[in-house]
């Protein structure tokens, strides 16, 4: 695959996962004064100036995927765009938020398939609209989307727990963000529910679930099995 | 051209255009209670709500129109989420609305020039939108494709001194929406510069000229040039 093409494809992905953060960061929903370990968006500028970014942020990734430069057949840039779209709205990563923020409010905290279905689409649905993306551009048969789905399915779930563990044991100066913050919400995350050990072992489990996914791309897959690796061992 | 595939276009646009309004009236940007005289999404819900009910709009908006749905050619498909996607970024709605709060902040008042180019980007960019969507999906030649840019042209122009107007002479029962914000705001408005009179003149000027465009598609062009009446003698 050409990779300019990919990283106008993964460029899309960064507008969206940019407009996330920014969104998620503001007071209305998350409330946080710090990201990447510098001050977010509505802090450094105004809200309306993060309202207004993300925005931008969401319409220009549309507008990559669009162009022609991304690929010349128009067939598979609208295939990426209605992946895309699929995977960042009401049915993604919006929907995931919004029900975040619902079981916020909700009177008892969720089990561990409501937390695992939540993540699935706030984090998840990202993350598998990344592998999927490169399975469009790169012409994938159905084997190897299949399998590009599962890893993207395991490596998702373990991000999220392993960020639900450095929420507990991280600090802000390592993590780039405030942390401590779900246990003082008296949120449910997967290490309230499984414990810290539980949670590790859920999450090393998961990733070497995913490695296994990559088996039948032999060296190739070798950058999807260290972003596995990576997934459980990051420090932010 | 089908209906069907029309009024999916038109459902796009109405997607981007129901989502500005709602993060418009967001406190941290225009703060308003009231619109189409019901209480805005923030209001009836919350901020947080309203925040992700206006990124997932924005979303079905590009899934909408890449959808095999609406049109079977995917070159078309791209190219209206390519033209949708110029007109709602930062290069037009979003970055309209950005160059508007600057100009609340700034030192001296925005002249005719400057309030021109600002609502060209801020409302005029989705009106123009509308009719290049059309266009797209009609296979307009050249020659049709330019006399409805001007007629989108003119037509924004008129719609948006309209709504200075309404700002002014309206009320909330029938506007469905607050008044008098701008003179409160001090804000520089094609009425505050041109004067009412002024701006009634150069509103109904604008029409007409928008009519003009039309001549060359007589009776097909019936409801454009309605629509063009209309911008100048709306209550709402």
């Amino acid at each position: 695959m050409d990779r300019a093409r990919a990283l106008r494809a993964a460029a899309a992905l960064e507008c969206i996962h940019a407009y996330s953060l920014i969104h998620d960061d503001l007071p209305a929903m998350d409330d946080d004064d710090l990201r990447r370990g510098k001050p977010t968006v509505h802090k450094a500028f105004d809200e309306a100036t993060a309202i207004l970014a993300g925005d931008a942020l969401q319409t220009r990734a549309f507008e990559i995927l669009a162009d022609a430069a991304t690929h010349e057949d128009p067939f598979v840039r609208c295939r990426l765009v209605a992946r895309l779209a699929e995977a960042s709205g009401a049915a993604g990563m919006v929907g995931g938020q919004m029900i975040d923020l619902a079981a916020e409010s909700a009177d008892s905290p969720l089990d561990i398939g409501a937390i695992t279905r939540l993540q699935r689409m706030k984090t998840g649905a990202l993350i598998a609209a990344s592998c999927a993306l490169g399975a469009i551009l790169g012409h994938a048969g159905p084997d190897a989307a299949r399998a590009l789905e599962g890893y993207a399915h395991d490596l998702g779930l373990a991000f999220q727990i392993r960020d639900d563990i450095l929420d507990v044991e991280g600090d802000a100066a390592e993590t780039g963000k405030a942390v401590r913050k779900d246990a003082e919400a008296g949120k449910a995350t997967f290490v309230s529910i499984l414990g810290l050990d539980g949670a590790k072992e859920r999450a090393q489990m998961l990733a070497a679930q995913a490695t296994r996914h990559l088996a039948p791309f032999g060296d190739g897959a070798d950058a999807l099995a260290l972003a596995a690796k990576f997934s459980i061992s990051r420090r932010s």
